[in-house]
């Protein structure tokens, strides 16, 4: 049976969340002489937050809130080195070379000899773009989606666009609030491979999905298996 | 005879422009201290032009690239309150309210009743989808895409995804590098709305184009006859 199978990228395909915790880290380090570790954590999160309905998501709009964290949690005593020091830590973010998970490029050519691959990124427009190039895994995909948010709404408008056929749709990432929720939602199937961390604005509850209809993989090499599982059980 | 028409947005269909014009004087001003005008004019579009491949376009690599500069024209010098004065102008322009350019609307529900309307914009996928929603023209659209780069190649790229045909394709816009030149290149016709004011990142010549296949207007209300005639002019 042929499906279409779509992949989210960052922590799916390759490391991103790890990247953004060590530079999170870094800047903390930075401002440790204006504020408390933990209080510092909660106000780096909070500015996030509070700027996503502005900024997106992706590295320019992080190192934006950095710096807004960077100037509010020192009462506007850190210095415009500190900042600067913010600023390359965003551009080394976006300059960094893509690191794939292992068993990535083997497991998306086994997969796409029986089945359609999409993928569907979140995030910022040009910075996405350049890493799918830098990936070299551009041509085994059918159809890129770089998309601003992933919610019922995105993946119909996906469905509608590729006349894909809810039944045989499968979306595969590592969060549960972007990558699986919305698409069990809609009436499709997921496969939910969890990264080493994730995101706290990205976090959410899975409960226990029917196994015809989701299913947990350690790693991408599992998600061969799990689609005929799957697939098995619902059609008996 | 029915085309597909696909519009620029920033500076075609609303004033975009102007508002980084006005953004950047701002931030001069509050510079002043620290470098002669004229220098510093030149050094913040030396620094934009110089993180474009790493930032792309957009509101947000733009604040990012105006503090990079304070930080380098003052030698370090400049204040936290600084630097937080540019990242509330860099907010600003991404709350700003649209305003689209006259005779926008109605011109558009007139050439929607007897062709295909398309926009293709360039920019920040974020942004730019909250700017489309607050313009009130999407629906306008049967089809809307953002792209990181306005290229032949991504002219092309529509083409074959909308099996659009090259010879009743008109693209419409105020920049001569983005809008007019690679879709010319293709072999697909255009129409030179010039806006007020040219960003100098977006600046190109235009030469004398085949009057068959380029026109100049001086306002949206201007397309349809121009279209007329250019099409007159290309089948005799």
């Amino acid at each position: 049976m042929s499906l279409t199978i779509a992949f989210d990228a960052d922590d799916t395909l390759w490391h991103n969340e790890t990247l953004f915790a060590v530079t999170s880290e870094q800047i903390s380090a930075l401002l440790a002489p204006y504020a408390e570790p933990e209080s510092l954590h909660r106000r780096l999160i909070e500015t996030e937050r509070r700027n996503l309905r502005l900024f997106g998501y992706g590295v320019k709009g992080f190192t934006l809130s950095m710096i807004e964290s960077a100037i509010e949690v020192s009462d506007g005593k850190v210095s415009a080195g500190e900042i600067q020091t913010i600023l390359e830590a965003g551009k080394r973010l976006l300059a960094h070379p893509i690191e794939l998970l292992p068993g990535v490029r083997a497991a998306l050519e086994d997969l796409g000899r029986h089945h359609n691959l999409m993928m569907i990124t979140k995030g910022d427009l040009f910075h996405q773009e350049s890493r799918i190039a830098m990936s070299g895994l551009g041509e085994l995909f059918s159809a890129v989606e770089i998309v601003s948010e992933k919610n019922q709404e995105t993946y119909r408008r996906i469905v509608r666009r590729y006349h894909l056929d809810l039944d045989r749709f499968v979306m595969v990432g590592n969060s549960v609030k972007s990558d699986i929720l919305p698409v069990l939602e809609i009436g499709a199937r997921a496969i939910h491979i969890p990264y080493e961390i994730t995101w706290e604005l990205e976090m959410a509850e899975l409960g226990q999905p029917d196994p015809g209809r989701c299913r947990l993989c350690a790693s991408i090499g599992e998600v061969d298996q799990a689609i005929r599982a799957m697939f098995q059980l619902s059609s008996t």
